[in-house]
């Protein structure tokens, strides 16, 4: 029951964390290529600065006038004074990520003369209000959350915008992800700092029930469907044999010879949330471009790990297809010669989004019988004691949907707010979670029947595919209207 | 140099505080109507309720799972379940002077067949998180802010329409002065949670150098002007007066003498403080109504001060005849023996007012040479020094701004939110800060040329004028709107 419950926990840990952002699939590969990320890093074109936040905006005990220095990078290159501003609100993770995973606003900013700012979230990167210690103790942690950090966008592009003497200057928020969260959000709340929003792959609805528990799961089920329907058989009957083989004697000594782990393997779970994983994260960045990690392979990914599991000779094992499948996706260059199923360090961050997790960013998620990964029964009463032992704190899992809303999103917003486009590729799980259909005239769904976890911020390639070129376009036109709309705004005003 | 200091931060904080609410300028005689006020709020047809708050909403710190419990008010007579509920977002004080003094909803009630609850505001009255030790320091204070009141706000009404069974009930939220910034506010950041508000004389735009800091007090002259220019003279000058009397030998105990002290005074400050405040409150209650607790005078207080000051026989002295104007405020029942001016004693929440005002609602304001009061300017320096030194805290003086905006509100609200009504007599010197025009089909500015400090919210009777009863026929019929388009929307939901 424990080592059950233990799954339940991890598995949606992993999915939640390492899925959860343009950087969540090369958290798994990161230790490894740490030096090559760092090198990339200086090749930014952006300046790295820092600004002065209050540690927290919503109280005015002693502590929280503590001021932290939290990162961002601006790139002035395109701009003329009084233009645009494009900002991306960061996400859970190191803001120099997200940046060099969100190719599409420097693509743009030369067509609207913008400047760029990328602003990284309070706790991750270099933004840490108390530095190594940050993310030691419950008392240190409890500033991380979604609200303090919209509030650090607000003062920082304030104060922005009045040292370059641009205040009429018109913000455009970009984000993915949690970040797409986060820029739909800043909009709702902070339409006097922010003319529009372009929200991607932003699971705004996948809080207290609003979507079906499942739904992650049967998204991901249905990518590999649609790709064979042999395929998703195949891997749905792999769990049962891994299941068998890491109970035989010496199972899990067998078990990490057949994945040629680095180390011998603790636990048949490890071996479980990895595999899912690779589905999982595979189904998430299912588009075929130079942009994609997995570019090497041609076409879309998910049909790549179904090739390779279709090709198998009949007869042959779900378990060894499977480990083949997977493998594509962690060992896309083909360089590994084994693989670390057990890692505990955490340097990037993660430990940060699971405390989120385990307070406001309550998700919960099943997995169901018809699913082709490992079948889960959400659990809040265990998930809410594991919660308490690992930070000591305890979910609100209802806090989401009262501070920003979701339920009956679209009655609420069709005669309230404006300027917010939502993207989603019905492709990627996370959609599932999304706002889906227009809401009304300036509040829209963008969806592709393709697309993947925020594909449209990703730097356009040549081999871009229609839809993905359609989208973009669409968001620019949109952008462009809501900044001449806010001109004229401007100009009538005077 | 430092009298004057402290007069600036004394005079700013009475008026801040003693005249921000509708039971605001009570707080002056309700130290001695105190059994009275105890015997009325017993029979308010109100049952009294109390419901567990997290102390920080904000944050995740072991502390900010604390729990107090907030009190409301309850009154079902009129409603039919499923039927809208009327919210009064209560403000700096007791929950039972706001619903005593806010009639409008009773009597609008039974038309709208709707559930009303008054919710007291965290840090006053019985909703006191650390109970009689919650004003002692900057710790605990720390919790007393309008973002922290407003997710109370959302909380409970959730949880109220949960436990009702009626989570598809209409919410429509009402709130004076404060109590209407903070209904607007609430319609901004919850637009989920309420259908629209009713903001009655908010002084929104109260911050940030918005309006005029002198405003004000130049609206406080013209209503003085409007009524008498002699009048308007004769206190203008009184003040030179009063610094005569007070600086000459045994000036003070002159001065006491001429205006009927309990107790010697030990500054001309406090005189001056206590004649000025009968000028500025009566401003706020200009109006002529059974309501309006100077009623028992006939007309408009203001005209009746000026008569006053106007019947003196030509020659008699300028302070003689504004103490005489100021008593019809502070001894309008006739019973007053004598006057307390230098009271300490702080049971009514005027100490967490003069907090939130170091804090956050930080409204600067100054007195020009042109106004009727003793002239002062703004000293942001001073001030901050003051919060420091009585609070431990430093003033955020551009939050409330970049938290809820304010600056070029028009343009930015014609394009984003809707359902408020922004109601103002232009008599109430908060007028100023308030929206005055239009700002949409659906935000709307509801002014009388006439009117006091939230005069529409008061219980309606007989001889209300006809301005008044119009402003809130106008109230009614907009709010009949919101009602019927949500209900219309929820069919077409279903």
């Amino acid at each position: 029951m424990s080592a059950c419950l233990c799954f339940v926990f991890l598995f949606f840990s992993i999915v939640a964390e390492a899925t959860y952002s343009p950087g969540g699939f090369h958290h798994l590969s990161s230790v490894r290529q740490k030096k090559k990320a760092s090198k990339s890093k200086h090749e930014l074109p952006f300046e790295t600065r820092y600004f002065p936040q209050n540690l927290d905006h919503f109280s005015f005990t002693p502590d929280s006038y503590k001021v932290f220095h939290q990162k961002y990078l601006i790139n002035n290159r395109f701009w003329r004074k009084g233009g645009p501003i494009f900002v991306y609100t960061g996400n859970e993770g190191n803001i120099d990520w997200f940046a060099s995973n969100t190719g599409f606003m420097l693509d743009i900013a030369p067509k609207f003369r913008a400047l760029l700012v990328f602003i990284e979230h309070r706790f991750y990167g270099e933004s840490t209000p108390f530095g190594k210690k940050s993310h030691k103790s419950a008392e240190t942690l409890g500033y991380l959350n979604s609200q303090q950090a919209l509030a650090d966008y607000a003062i920082l592009i304030r104060s922005l915008k009045q040292n370059l003497t641009s205040e009429a200057s018109p913000v455009v928020v970009f984000g993915g992800s949690y970040g797409g969260m986060l820029a739909a959000w800043f909009r709702l709340k902070y339409p006097h700092i922010t003319i529009g929003a372009l929200a991607s792959s932003a699971p705004i609805l996948h809080f207290d029930n609003i979507v079906p528990l499942t739904s992650f799961y049967d998204a991901i089920s249905q990518d590999f469907k649609d790709a064979s329907i042999n395929c998703f058989k195949v891997i749905k009957r792999s769990w049962e044999e891994l299941e068998a083989v890491s109970t035989m004697k010496n199972g899990l000594q067998e078990l990490s010879k057949k994945f040629r782990t680095c180390k011998g393997l603790h636990s048949q779970y490890s071996a479980r949330d990895w595999l899912s994983g690779a589905f999982v994260y595979t189904a998430m960045v299912n588009y075929p471009t130079a942009a994609n990690f997995m570019a090497p392979l041609p076409g879309y990914p998910v049909e790549q790990m179904c090739k390779i599991i279709d090709g198998f000779p009949r007869g042959s094992s779900n378990l060894d297809r499977a480990f083949a499948a997977a493998s594509l996706y962690y060992n896309y260059s083909g360089s590994e010669k084994c693989f670390e199923m057990e890692q505990q360090t955490d340097d990037h961050g993660l430990d940060g989004w699971q405390y989120q997790a385990c307070t406001e960013m309550v998700m919960p998620m099943s997995c169901s019988n018809q699913s082709m990964l490992p079948p889960y029964e959400n659990d809040s009463e265990a998930f809410q004691e594991q919660c308490m032992s690992r930070y000591g704190v305890k979910p609100r899992p209802h806090w989401i949907t009262t501070e920003f809303g979701g339920m009956r999103i679209e009655t609420v917003l069709k005669r309230f707010g404006s300027n917010i486009i939502f993207s989603n590729g019905m492709q990627d799980p996370w959609s599932r979670g999304g706002v889906l259909k227009n809401i009304s005239s300036s509040i829209v769904a963008l969806v592709t029947k393709k697309g993947a976890h925020h594909a449209d911020l990703r730097a356009a390639t040549k081999d871009d595919p229609e839809w993905l070129k359609e989208q973009r376009r669409q968001e620019v036109a949109i952008i462009e209207k809501w900044i001449s709309e806010y001109y004229r705004d401007l100009r009538e005003e005077q």
